[in-house]
Formats: structure tokens, C-alpha cells, sequence
């Protein structure tokens, strides 16, 4: 009876949430009944949260510059650029600052391209949401059969037939986490030179890898080669940093320029400057490497054991996130709810994906501790 | 020797800076020679910005609620229009939550006005330099005999000779600080209903007053009544926190609906929906308004002692500024740097705005002490 209650309210929320999951401090403070203990809608790295805080707390709480910070101006856009080309070592002026990758997202779809835009799908929405008159998205559906991993040739030849201007690959796909090498990718890139864009959104990037050691990967490197290429980075992810809204994207120098022509003056919080200088900070950044390959090494073990769990099918994933088909008959709206109210496990239904055919969930990869919770709720539930 | 050694790095940095001023944090990182003792290009009550600081330490900091602060997505654009609503009392569907006040004007100039629009000069540069191809400016040249101020009768006239469909008012005015009463922007609004769009950015409102006990003025409540109403909001100037970017723009709702349709999801900061909550409190909005008067009482303090210097013309402001212009024969840029090297007083050059004739500066009112301090240096500079 209570379960039912709670059931619809949240409901109602949700409809009233938009096309995204409600907020976990939205959800909290509309019903306050619920008990979330674990927030496994939510995609990022706890262990990168925990040492950006540490950083922050040094720099700025104990030292009070954290008053300046929130009381200042920001730099504008083009001096923060010159702070992250510092640190991945690109011309600044191929960096556009983002409040989050989602406003570099919206700048360039809505300022940068233009005619037909291709979007594999299940997708990240905002790609479709977001375009205008402007532009129109072709959807390309990935396969069931291949697990939704994006097949190049056949999404090579959508875009031929379609004549197709600006592609899109999410690399590891959301809500997939499906993975296409740097080669695979550099080579669709070399072979799609002529066209106006290729978009490849690398928010997900830093929880993939090609070698034993776990380095990261990344097309970065190439956006000197290729005057088409727009590469999307978000920082919310792998830094764990969501709440300060902090991204950049690599275009052109002439798109870069476009933009700030004519906005994006200051489009960053003081805080996410803080971030973007913290960046340089080679302490910092090694100490961010340590806890990425600690948490990957945590997901192994987490995806291990979801694997055992019967009724449920893990589709394969190099991001920091599964997704799950349901096989125990039930819908994903339900279990969604059954995982929260029961267990305090907060789950993405994916009932809202275009794109899947069937019941699947989108379960984040969380701390150790937390993980092995999510198991145990699983192996209860599912069993 | 060593004065012009530092004009010329300044100089260099403010060709590379764009159309605003370099901010304090670029000028000390990159010129570490100086030492700015008060930055009063930066319009902000100082008291505000304590006030805020005590709420936030005590809120955020203390419980360490900034760890999921940071750490979470912020709740979407409708949803913290949801907060301000409850502050306000506008619906929250008329309420476009924006990134600083720069973002709604960004968004407005992009996606909601076509044609022409109208902008009296001297003028904050975003309203021309944001225009796209969608959006022409026509400039209004307000008259240095009548100190810049805005005469209704004239830009009527100017509006109706050029068929403009889209007018700007900044009430009060930037750089000038020249108020229209609400009754004469109430009958302008009515005159001109028909029109496609009236902006009033009334960023720095909390600062005028017309009533001896200085409440606070606003054509808020106006916007349930004319449909073409658009009422920018900064919260960076009033509550000194530009460094958390926080703002909003009133308007109708279909032209909310449109932008949020397609874009601006997580678009401000954790830190910004804190703000936005802290605004419901009645103590802290209670304490906040003791310190606007306060600010104010100081600020007409600061004027009276300004106006009693030799070469300069102080113009009439009810904002938190003084655009003066200066009469000793020297220009507005060299002045700046004459004031910045031997006093450590950073103020605004107007030499960069157009429409304005002669040499200006436009200096900010600052806590009780600095403005002493300002005023000091500017009577042994001018004498």
C-alpha cells in the first residue's frame, strides 16, 4: 500500500521532470519518504569526487579564497581555454569552454552545423532534443543482435544513402557503453574527411581502455588533422564534479572563434575555473590517474558478479556504467521502482530510450562498498 | 620608468582581454607587479557578498553539504524556476534561469527576437556585440547635454522613424546610472505594447529607489500584463556573487517553453541552486535588505565627497556607479593606469564605449572604507 503510494508520486514527478530522470535532491525533497541509499542513476567516479574535494577544501576552504572565488568574475571563455590547452596541449583557440558538455552540445548544434545530423540510437537525447529548424537527425538503429555496439560499415553506408552531412559517435556509447578502438574510430574519421562535422562526444572516454595498463584513450590528437572534427568532453563524469558544470569542446579555430563572437562571454562558474587550473596541477592529475584505474579495476569486479546474476543480461560496456536487459518479465518502470522502495537502489529505467527493444536498466558503476550493495539487491530481487 | 614598463604589459593584456575589462584574477596572474588594492571596476555590494558567504559557510561548508553540492547534477532550468517563482511570485513557466544575467541576454539576442533592435548608447556592449545576423541595432545616441540620461519623448520618435520592433531600456542605465521611474517606464511599455519585444534590464535596480525609505523598485509585476515583456535580471551586482553566475529573464511563457524546448537543461551550477533556494529565506532576504541600504547610505556618502572634487563631472546615478568624467586634460585610459600604479585603484575606462563624448571613467561604490579610500586617491590624483 505504502510502495503503491509512493509509486505514484513518483510518477507524477517524473512527468514532470522532462525527458531526464529526476534530480536525487529533487526526488528527496518531493517525496520525502524515499530512502535512497545508493544512486546508481548517476554516472560518475565517487573516488575522483573525493580527491577533487580534498583539493578544493585545501585551496580554497582552509585558505578562504573560496570568498574571491564566488564573489569575482571569472575569466572569460578564451583565457579559461588557455588554462586547459595547458593541459592537454592543443591551441587554445580549438577550445571552447562549456558549462557542462551539454552547453557545448547545444552550441553546436544549434551555431556550428547545419542539415542532416546522424544519431545512432539508443542515444544520449539531448542530440535529437536539441536540434532546431536548422537541423534534422537522422536516427540510425544499432542492432539487438550485436548487443546495440555501433557497426561502422553499416552506419557508414546510413550515412552514404542518406547523404548524410554532420555524424555523430558517442565513444563509449550512453546508455550502451559499447566501445569502437581509436583505429576503427581514426579510420571512419580519414574516411569521412570531406564531410561538414563528425561530432565524436568523448564524455565517457576516460573509463575506456585499449591496454593492460588501463591508459586512457582518446581521438584528441587528431583534431589538428581533421578541420571537421568536434570532439565533446564533459568533466562531470571522471572528475565526479556534476554540480560545478565544467566541459570543453575541440572544433576549429574558425568555429571556436564564431561562437565567442557572438556570446559565451562568461559561461563558467569561478569554481569551475578553480577546476580547469587545478587541472595543471601535475599532483593533481597523477593522483586523478591512481583513483580512474581504482575505480575501473572496482567495475571489473562489479560487472563480474552482476554477470552471474541470472534474469538479467549485461550487455558488454567500456564505461562506467551497464546496461541491463530485464528477462524476469517484468517492465523496467517497475523494477526501477521495486529497486528503490525496497532497496534504496536508484536505477535509470530506460523506458524512455528510442532505440531498445525490450526492458532494460542503466545501472552505474559506483565506490566498492556501494557496488557491492547493488549486487546484493540484484542477486535478492532477481533471484 | 617602471610605471611605463607596466602600462605596456596592461596594454598588451587588454588587446587580448576583448571588450571587458581583463578581470583581477587575469590582471594579478599576469601582471604580478601590481598591486590592486580596490577593484573598483567591479560593480557589487560588497556587504551582499558577506552576507552571503555567512549563509553559505554556515549552510554548505560547515554541514559539508558542498561535497554533493559539487558532487550531483543540478536540478534542471524548470525546476529551479520553481525556487525563484516561490521568491518572486511570478509563475515559474514565465521564468528563464540563466548562467548570470549575460546568458538570458545571449539567449534572447539568438533565439527570441528577430529584426531590429533598438539600444540608447552608451550601452553594456553584449546587447550590440551578441547581435547575429537575425538582429539588427540600431543606436540611439542619448545626449551628453542631458548627461546621457534617457529621454523617453526622443528615443519614441527615433523608434517610430526606423520602425524598430524590439527596444532595450536598462533601468538603471550601464556605465551611466541614469534612472527612468517605473511610472515613466510603465507608460512607455503601455505605449509601445504592440511591439514585438521590450527589454528592461533592470540589473542594477536594487540600487534605486524612489521613496525616502529606498525600497526596492521593479517592473516585475508588470509582466503578467504585457505579453512582449522581457525583464533581465542580474544576481551578480545586488547579492556580490558574480563568481556563482546567477540570473534570470522574465517573459511570456510560450517564448520560455521555446528555449527550454530545445535546449539549456543543467544550465547553472549547484552552487547557483543553492543561492536560488537561499533567496526564500525570509531571514537571509530580511539581512539582505538591511545591507542594500546600508550599501546605498554609504554609496550617496561616497557621491556627496566625489562631487566636491575639482576636474571631474560627476553624473547623476541611481546605480552603484559613477560615470565621471574627467577634466584635467588627460585621457580616460591613461587615468585608469595613473589611478591603478600609484594608488592601486582599479577603475573602469570608458575609453572602449560607444556614444560617449569626452573622457570617461566609470568608477564602482565599494564597502565604506574603500570608498574613502577612492575618494583620497582621487583628490590627490585630481588636484
Amino acid at each position: 500500500m505504502r510502495v503503491k503510494e509512493l509509486y505514484l508520486k513518483y510518477k507524477k514527478l517524473k512527468e514532470n521532470a522532462g525527458t531526464h530522470s529526476p534530480s536525487i535532491s529533487t526526488l528527496i525533497s518531493s517525496i520525502p519518504e524515499i530512502e535512497i541509499d545508493i544512486d546508481a542513476c548517476f554516472l560518475s567516479n565517487p573516488y575522483a569526487t573525493k580527491l577533487f574535494f580534498e583539493y578544493f577544501k585545501k585551496d580554497l576552504v582552509v585558505t578562504e579564497k573560496i570568498y574571491s572565488t564566488l564573489e569575482y568574475y571569472p575569466s572569460q571563455n578564451s583565457v579559461i581555454a588557455e588554462d586547459i590547452s595547458r593541459t592537454i596541449g592543443i591551441d587554445s583557440k580549438q577550445i571552447f569552454v562549456c558549462n557542462g558538455a551539454i552547453e557545448g552540445i547545444q552550441a553546436v548544434l544549434h551555431n556550428v552545423i547545419n542539415g542532416k545530423l546522424s544519431i545512432p540510437i539508443p542515444t544520449f537525447s539531448s542530440y535529437y532534443e536539441f536540434c532546431k529548424s536548422n537541423l534534422t537527425p537522422y536516427y540510425y538503429q544499432t542492432s539487438k543482435e550485436e548487443d546495440y555496439c555501433l557497426n561502422l560499415r553499416s552506419y557508414q553506408k546510413f550515412i552514404d544513402e542518406n547523404e548524410i552531412n554532420n555524424v555523430l559517435i558517442i565513444n563509449p556509447s550512453n546508455p550502451v557503453g559499447s566501445y569502437l578502438s581509436l583505429n576503427e574510430i581514426g579510420n571512419f574519421i580519414e574516411f569521412n574527411k570531406s564531410l561538414d562535422s563528425i561530432i565524436i562526444d568523448e564524455s565517457f572516454i576516460h573509463f575506456s581502455y585499449e591496454s593492460k595498463n588501463l591508459d586512457m584513450c582518446s581521438v584528441h590528437n587528431l583534431i589538428n588533422k581533421y578541420d571537421n572534427l568536434v570532439i565533446v568532453k564533459s568533466m562531470s563524469k571522471d572528475f565526479g564534479i556534476a554540480g560545478l558544470r565544467a566541459g570543453y569542446v575541440l572544433m576549429n579555430r574558425k568555429r571556436v572563434a564564431s561562437l565567442l563572437e557572438h556570446g559565451y562571454l562568461w559561461n563558467v562558474s569561478g569554481l569551475t575555473e578553480y577546476f580547469f587550473k587545478l587541472l595543471q596541477n601535475v599532483d593533481f592529475r597523477n593522483e586523478y590517474e591512481d583513483v580512474r584505474k581504482e575505480y575501473l579495476l572496482d567495475s571489473f569486479d562489479y560487472i563480474e558478479a552482476l554477470n552471474k546474476i541470472k534474469k538479467i543480461k549485461i550487455i558488454n560496456t567500456k564505461a562506467n556504467f551497464v546496461l541491463i536487459e530485464i528477462l524476469n518479465g517484468k517492465d523496467s518502470e517497475e523494477v526501477t521502482l521495486d529497486l528503490l522502495f525496497r532497496y534504496g537502489v536508484y536505477v535509470r529505467s530506460c523506458s524512455d530510450k528510442i532505440g531498445l527493444t525490450g526492458q532494460y536498466i542503466r545501472v552505474a558503476a559506483r565506490s566498492k562498498e556501494e557496488n557491492l550493495k547493488i549486487v546484493s539487491a540484484f542477486k535478492e530481487y532477481f533471484q
